[in-house]
């Protein structure tokens, strides 16, 4: 490979001659050997650093601080970033500097480098036209950008991936509860038969925790909608022009279309994240039910002939590089594993949150790593589990209506008739002799056979639909 | 010990003979022998039922199914527990059926037998007023009133106690902001020293991911004021009266003088608990927020002679049992080890969370003891770190000022007058060589000591206050 | 109350007048008012203090540094502290100083004052013949106590109740294991009928879990046998005699029966507790293994009518307040519980052992605290699950019989005969059409009946027993 | 692109004309568009397969069940995979059936495909010399070859890359131990003075620490040696010829050089993978070492001079974007991050170590992917941290001289002297009227300045070295 020489504070450093970016990036390569192929800066914080240089410039070009030629050179090589052109030119990992410190100066570089190039120099001028700290910086620090770039992708990934990808698997599910909700089924607790309840009441259920996560989500925006950039090097915001606080936060919000403002306190901005703790809280509690609702639907799907079989889902794949003719519930299973990745991502997400000290939290790269990683599973789990599952989901009524008849639970509609005494004589006794409820009750001679079945109806026993 | 026999619909249980519980609760402790003298069930469990069961006698009798005196000597009894007179009788353990269906007969028994006794009756009498299923059950299940009962005491708990510790610690820390919002200090990022600000703007941080926390701690309670009763065995509501749900959480609210309601879908509600999962996400999260706190202001007052020494924190107790006149910040100590149980505690909440099937979640006991715990720390931590640390609060004038006379970081101050690259090769070599950095900047040539003077004032460089 | 004055180097405290507690433990009491009705210092702890006590003492005589008849007294009270007399003596809580300092205190105090007492001297006496600090704690500090305490009754704890609970359940299911060795029944992956199995051999898989669990502790046992005694302050081991550190552990393995030694390196013992941490992980590793096995039976045992119906457990308690006749897995549920806190403790363990700082590690407490629930947890929790459950374990063998008799994946037999793709054409074709596999085979034209049956017989499905 | 059509049990698909892959493979890009960017299943994985699959050739070969000619086939195709030439024919991710049932069948065709093109065929022929599952998965399935592949990777993952990057940081750390051992520094505890050690002496704790942990690593690899092959599709070995696990076993130990073995219980080996659990047990009490180690050097290093300064660590990068000159610990921040990624994966690998059903654990691939990641990040971590901090670390002797002069703790030396009260006195007041200790030791007159000197002598005070 052919290198030209770039150099910063420190000297000078080898970068490949057609690199965009400079030393400080060479410099990290080097530094941090570090899972490279599989742990780079997640590309969503490269867009998001594109959206709040360009603010950045044109915060300072308000102010009177940058030119207009350098604002529109910093704007169009941002522009090409979010466009995906030079995906390449940021070749940084995770396990860095704690406060992404070189991530930033990659952008910087890269923006700098690129402007020079588009404004007609060669990468190899000694002097280029735009700077990477007093131009593409100006303003900024790391301590600011990069936690402003966490918010931006953070709430990005949300409102774009996460919370879609939920409310297509919920109006699924909602659908799924309509459609079903005459349908009687055993109910169980304790993994043991119970009494019974519809289909769509079952489904409801899942339907109300995914509401209920995507409000736990909605609620959360807020407190990520506030964006750390203005606070500079440790939250005071010192060289920074007057109003750049607030202005550079409408700009991200023009930028971005959504709705971020400045944050009300800096230091705690760039010294905590709270913010993402508190969004990834949500997001595991989202786990928490997919867990659940994946696993149901993976159990009453089992089967075909020797479990629970009260579930149809669909067939996508063969099942067994052995057992010839197995299909099984890969939808849950992939769902199933994404909630165990993002309940693990939370831990570290903590982590990483409660080990800020002073003026810095310097576990940014790892917390947005996870958190990412979990929003992104979310949404992309959801859709995947939405499409090739639950929309083809529908009940076996032949089984369902076999154990409906069959369940010694139906006695529990009688409690308040004969007293819940009696009515477990009857339950214990018809399960040992293998009788029928009917023909036990009957024995006993607690009911006669037309209260009995005035009594013990399913559909009345499942409430109002 | 002398026992009394008392039958449930397996037979015959020896109970000791003035308790006032029955045979379910004796088969309880005979079957789960697992850390009974450190894991009984939460008092505040205990105490929910109460009201949930004084509640739903008030709701059968409004319903006209269970006859005023029942109905009355429920409520008597449900008061003798709300004051602490019955503890004795609650010897359950958490690690019983998941479901907490033996805490429930233990209530019901303790309520049945108590109510029997106050009515004149004997505890060995053979048949009782009041049944524990049939009248204090009556209405029922303990798949609806247990997660009932964990909503009220979870709520309660953190209306009580734990948003209250935290506002307490907040109140204090914000009065420590403003008392010391001119003292400049060195700033520290990466644990490195940065550009100054004061120590009010350090601590106003704190302040800030406090009133996040009680904010995201406010988010959760709506979910949690959502209460199951109504929903019975599996969330149809069988077995209960017209109107039942909406009243009893009517009734509830009343008696606790709490806004709770009744849960719009029962199935998500006896099935799932991610309300608990969600709120303990605000709670972890605070915790996070607690351990940076406690963490900065035991590094902050680290000393006394080769620490960093800009905080006094006062002096609780002696600090060592072998080094004489040493002084800890145990305060801190204690809370970053509470933050650490919060966090192990979410994970426990989580699987719990997790691991529902069907109609029933039964990892109900679990759950709560781990939220309780971590509502109580939390909430209990604040109040002590508050009073016995953080009112005491004050920093060391003498230390904060030569540290900042020191700092070379106050270079940046000259960035925008002749950019980052001269700045920075000031710096270095100050330190280098040992000067300050008035001096490296005119042996320089860079500015005047003039020029210097008036670029380099750590009070203006803090911003606006 | 009444009290009398105590003094320690910050001056007098009033404590109640018959506590032999003094002025520190009083302290601690008003200074850490944090959950104090439900954590208090395991009393494990509070014995292996008194252990190591009284083998501090008897060392130092061996060094005649202390009077034989001050190290008798020491002795005297250590024996009582084990006997369990003095419980009510120890009332510090786990949220305390993370060095545990004051629990150390508080054992000093009581044993001087009561030593003092039991040499006919009064609790008011201002000077005592024992001096809690210069006698009880001589050769000693917190910082290397509380860790020995640690290991102390980490590795009894151990070796008292974990280990030999888990053996017992293993024992059991290695005898049920090898009971039903031949009992042929149908396998399931992915929650699919697959090919068969016994259900010796899926209990098997039981067993081998545990031991690999047993020996997983095993390993961690050396780590947790080495003490910390003898390094005193920082683990420079100043003002201790010579050869003190190898003598004391030698004296607390003979009073503990227990193979201790010295720890290599006093520095790590102080300021790390990576031998609890590397212990912990092999308890949550059977915590892990536990909730499969327990998830598992109790899958295996659901129905009665509905569920997999396969194994028989024994009912133990009526399983609902409001469902007649209903029994339930409790045993399972009670176990599957504790994995859940143990995975959470783990957390909480994990956090503390990484925030030490320096020559201290300050989480000592909360670290001790969840490791001796854990492992408590773990033995009391297989003793109940083996007496109440695992006993009484059976298959159920009409419906094992069934489940086989109706496998699609019995068709895995024709495999290396007619090869895959045919041989799944003949399961979906019969899944489709509903026959037996045998019909269809022979309809598809792939084998004669004779053929069929001499392939597909379960019993040679499942390999050699 | 251009597509061909493939065929499985279940249909057609098209596939990428030149794709070496099957219809199976197909069907999984296609159902699950999960995170595909960036969660491939690791390469680790499939080198393993590589030479699993070899060996079941060579075994089945052995046998007499595979012809020569297919034998040699396979072992061709499994040397390219092993050389990296094929690995963009794996594009299959993590989130897909729990199984790994589709990374199997994506090796099975790749194999098989690739063999027929070496062998002269087309990827078009309709017919193919090696079959998917009748050749390439003979005597296998998906539920015994994915969970060896597990264990190959993981026990080559340890000992290739965790291993040596551990020992490399331990050897530089004891080198650096032997080399400051003479070094006298004060201690610290609870983040306060204590009393002094050597810096070689700090040092040899992180050592052993690093000790124990490579010991607690090592105590894991039996689990994993033990391999899961033979077992087939529930553990029973069902369609394997005679001797087949251990034969296997042995060839895959020649192909690996490592000391591979059967397991000896394969319904374990399917079922559950407390191997993997255990093992990242150990790698998550490195995590926590770790997490130790490089804190204290990111304290001892910080500075310049508002810091403890007693630690000089290697200038790798400019520190700030903003704040020109500043260095920060870099390496000490990337090696946290990574430990928090551990704990948090930890948890993941629970979890999914926790949900396994009857005779398949179908978390396969997060939990190994949870693994191999926390492999590789502390391998490459501390090789990173060895190399561009550890070796560069150096005390800095001025600063650390001063502090050792300063310190009030030296007092502790004259408690066996004078008493533990007497000297709290001294250094209490020397604290307070900011005198050293010797003034005020002679002031109050328990000792004159020659009793004085001869005792507190900081070099004396550290112990044998």
């Amino acid at each position: 490979m052919e290198f030209r020489i770039e150099k910063d504070t420190m000297g000078e450093v080898q970068v490949p001659v057609n690199a965009y970016y400079g030393a400080q990036t060479q410099r990290s390569i080097d530094n941090f050997r570090i899972a490279q192929d599989i742990n780079r800066m997640p590309k969503e914080i490269i867009r998001a650093f594109a959206y709040l240089k360009k603010a950045a410039a044109l915060t300072n070009l308000d102010a009177g601080v940058l030119p207009k030629e350098k604002a529109e050179l910093i704007g169009k090589v941002c522009d090409e970033i979010l466009e995906g052109k030079l995906d390449a030119e940021f070749p940084l990992v995770v396990w860095q500097t704690g406060s992404g410190t070189q991530s930033n100066m990659n952008v910087n570089e890269v923006v700098a480098y690129r402007a020079h190039v588009i404004n007609g120099g060669s990468l190899t001028d000694k002097d280029k036209v735009i700077h990477p700290n007093d131009d593409v910086n100006k303003s900024q620090s790391s301590n600011d950008t990069f936690p402003t770039a966490m918010h931006i992708a953070a709430y990005k990934m949300l409102v774009e991936t996460t919370i879609p990808g939920i409310k297509k698997l919920r109006n699924t599910l909602a659908q799924k509860a309509e459609a079903y909700k005459h349908v009687v089924k055993i109910g169980r607790t304790h993994f043991m038969d119970a009494t019974p309840l519809t289909v769509g009441q079952e489904i409801s259920g899942y339907v109300s925790q995914l509401d209920h996560g995507l409000k736990a989500i909605g609620h959360t925006l807020e407190h990520l909608s506030e964006l750390a950039l203005g606070g500079t090097a440790v939250g005071t915001g010192i060289n920074t022009p007057k109003g750049y606080a607030v202005n550079v936060a409408k700009h991200i919000a023009t930028l971005t279309g959504l709705p971020f403002v400045t944050a009300e306190n800096k230091f705690e901005a760039l010294a905590a994240h709270d913010a993402i703790v508190e969004a990834h809280g949500a997001l595991k509690t989202v786990a928490v039910s997919l867990m659940k609702i994946a696993n149901d639907i993976r159990m009453l799907s089992s089967g075909p002939r020797s479990g629970i079989g009260e579930l149809f889902i669909p067939d996508n794949e063969p099942g067994s590089s052995i057992m010839p003719g197995k299909v099984n519930p890969t939808q849950c299973e992939a769902l199933t594993m994404i909630a165990a990745q993002v309940l693990g991502n939370d831990v570290a997400i903590n982590i990483g949150g409660a080990s800020g000290h002073f003026e810095l939290n310097v576990f940014k790269p790892v917390m947005i790593y996870n958190f990412l990683h979990s929003a992104r599973l979310i949404g992309d789990g959801c859709v995947s589990f939405n499409d090739k599952c639950a929309e083809g989901l529908a009940p076996i009524e032949a089984n369902i209506k076999k154990h409906v008849d069959n369940s010694l639970m139906l006695v529990t509609a009688l409690n308040t008739k004969i007293g819940y005494y009696k009515a477990a004589e009857i339950a214990q006794k018809a399960h040992k002799e293998g009788t029928t409820l009917k023909e036990m009750a009957v024995k006993l001679g607690y009911v006669t056979a037309e209260e009995f079945d005035q009594a013990v109806d399913p559909m009345k026993m499942v409430g109002e639909i």
